[in-house]
């Protein structure tokens, strides 16, 4: 087990920070307000970590002012949870409330700006969703006649893409754990295991290495390799000359890995291991490009100029790597579309792929830190060549 | 480990009959098509199931015609895993491409319908989310004039409330699955253990049983009861004298369970007993009131008359059971608000609470099938009093 004599949670000053700096880009844009529906989003302002998002049941807000801290806006239930953070304003209903789910402690919030003509940001940009009924939203909005809402998509992504020390901690913790859990797969992955036998013994592998859980896990097994990615697992059992691929999203403190690790079963064909080689140096030609000031285009052409040695596509992945943090895949892309600056701070995966063969794939990635000199890798690096179980 | 001879998936058969039955209640109210965007919607209309719904950077849509099969358009990396689906029509593009993430696609799809001025459906209304960036959906909006866009929410729900056999079998089973974990908890849980060590052991059995996944857990232990349900657990130890409580949703095959249950650590004192006794009382009450007919009212009244013999407030959850399927929480709600008429092969959990002594609160839970003749238990009935550790 990895040791774990890291905190859980936050010091307020990480919070203090992470609104100031909003705050500062807020004024930029004068906006009087942002508002705030997603997981990601709340957990990023107040610190409120829980699982129980995942009843879609409730709506949960959040609203930064202009000055001072967050304001939320949440159901009783989640009440006791989030007065341990650092909030002070907390305004509940009892939710469910399928005629007010909120909206009239929203109304009232946001009531007074309308009637000023303000100005408030909204993320309803590249990969935000509002996380409400869009029927609630669409009477907010027409009963704030005078409020001009807009895009603050970058406000938020800008922010969560460079992380602070706090959150690199965590980042590497869980990508250690996740390693060590990949050291173990020839272990315990054997020919004639079903594949989801194989995928149950990892998550198990990864409690007991340390990870909060394992919420993501996907991959294929095929012979001389596989043709999808983000399957789940069947009763197939692993057999000699399958290439099995298992790409998996750990968590630690509400923080993830996100990388993937490749084996041959018994043995290996020189199509598989061609492949596989051309994406290893593809990841090292990515290392070396993942330096600050370099953008995350120019991660992507390193990497793409590698994987066209066998695939002139390029896959159709739609992008070689991003971000990762408190989700599984965050802001940047690496994509020719995407020409952010590389930071010191910001922690991505690189993820190239290729096709080869018959409708064949393979995935290779790896999870780093950017330093002032370059990349620093969280995960323990794959093996040179194509491993055999 | 319980035996898993029940099949993945479902027969085509199903996905025809469910948008049969869709497209019935569209014909009701003039709907030339209904848009889907979130993966239990995609899931339940086309069989995709993968975990890569985690990652928020690509949104998907499911466009159900008013005759013939559902016409799928989405991201290429996803291709693969589609037409291993009962559709025929699977419309892809290269995602992410943040410029235009399926819009086009979308537009042409739909611009004939805006054309002949039709009206479509999209579920905008309580417990949905528009899972796509808001921008994106104001621009296709605003492109398509003469569109008629509907709420489309009772459509899909009220199909999805009552279960089909095959459904039910797998809820079955993962109830089983459930209460087989919950069984082993005395063994596993231990004075001086901290709880995140009590969670881990716990979705190491639910996986060892033959959970696919336990991606729901949440819980707390603190001396003569709890304060919060749902909170992601400490490094506190349990301790004599406290009541633990965990609530999960571990799935198979994309079904839930969602249950909980409560045990006194080496002692229990006469508050917590009485709490657990009115909570078990109230859910006989709910088994009782869980038959065909009866509302979702008349359940939420059934069980909160016994509560009320110890806490007239009846707590603030703000309900007392939900649905239950392919998500933790789906309709119908257990509440005074809704008069959702109970019927047969719907799955649904009795989840009475209350607060009690100082702050402290405890909740129970138990998962069904209401069958024409009353309530059958899907899962084991919890012990008649509070278990003691």
């Amino acid at each position: 087990m990895q040791p774990s004599t890291i905190e859980r949670g936050f010091a307020v000053e990480e919070f203090e920070n992470r609104t100031r700096l909003a705050q500062a880009l807020m004024a930029k844009q004068g906006l009087a307000g942002m508002l705030l529906t997603s997981e990601a989003e709340l957990r990023y302002f107040s610190g409120f970590q829980t699982l129980f998002w995942q009843s879609p049941t409730r709506p949960w807000f959040l609203f930064i002012p202009d000055s001072g801290k967050p304001i939320a806006i949440i159901p009783e239930i989640g009440a006791a949870l989030m007065r341990q953070s650092w909030l002070d304003d907390i305004r509940t209903w009892s939710a469910p409330a399928p005629q007010d789910d909120g909206i009239s402690l929203l109304h009232e919030l946001l009531s007074p700006l309308a009637k000023s003509k303000a100005r408030i940001g909204l993320p309803k940009g590249h990969e935000t969703s509002l996380r409400m009924p869009l029927g609630d939203w669409e009477k907010l909005v027409s009963d704030l006649t005078g409020l001009e809402i807009v895009d603050a998509t970058a406000i938020v992504q800008s922010l969560r893409m460079v992380k602070s020390a706090a959150e690199i901690e965590k980042l590497s913790h869980i990508c250690a754990i996740g390693s060590a859990t990949f050291a173990e797969v020839p272990v315990f992955a054997n020919v004639g295991q079903p594949l989801e036998e194989t995928f149950r013994a990892f998550k198990r592998e990864a409690l007991t290495q340390g990870a909060d859980d394992a919420p993501y896990l996907v991959g294929s097994s095929g012979p001389g390799g596989y043709i999808d990615v983000i399957s789940p697992p069947g009763r197939r059992p692993l057999q000699t000359g399958d290439v099995l691929m298992m790409d998996t999203g750990c968590a630690w403190d509400g923080y993830f890995c996100d990388f993937d690790r490749n084996w041959a079963i018994g043995q290996a064909d020189d199509e598989s291991r061609r492949a596989y080689d051309v994406l290893w140096r593809a990841t090292e030609a990515g290392l070396a490009a993942a330096r600050p000031g370099n953008t995350c285009r120019d991660l992507f052409q390193a990497m793409s100029a590698v994987i066209t040695e066998m695939d002139s596509s390029g896959g159709d992945i739609g992008r070689l790597g991003h971000g990762l943090g408190m989700q599984l895949t965050e802001q940047p892309s690496h994509a020719a579309f995407d020409q952010t600056v590389l930071k010191e701070n910001m922690v991505l995966t690189l993820e190239p792929s290729l096709s080869y063969g018959d409708g064949l794939m393979m995935v290779h990635e790896e999870n780093i830190v950017v330093r002032a000199n370059g990349a620093e890798l969280l995960t323990v690096r794959a093996a040179a060549e194509l491993p055999i179980i």
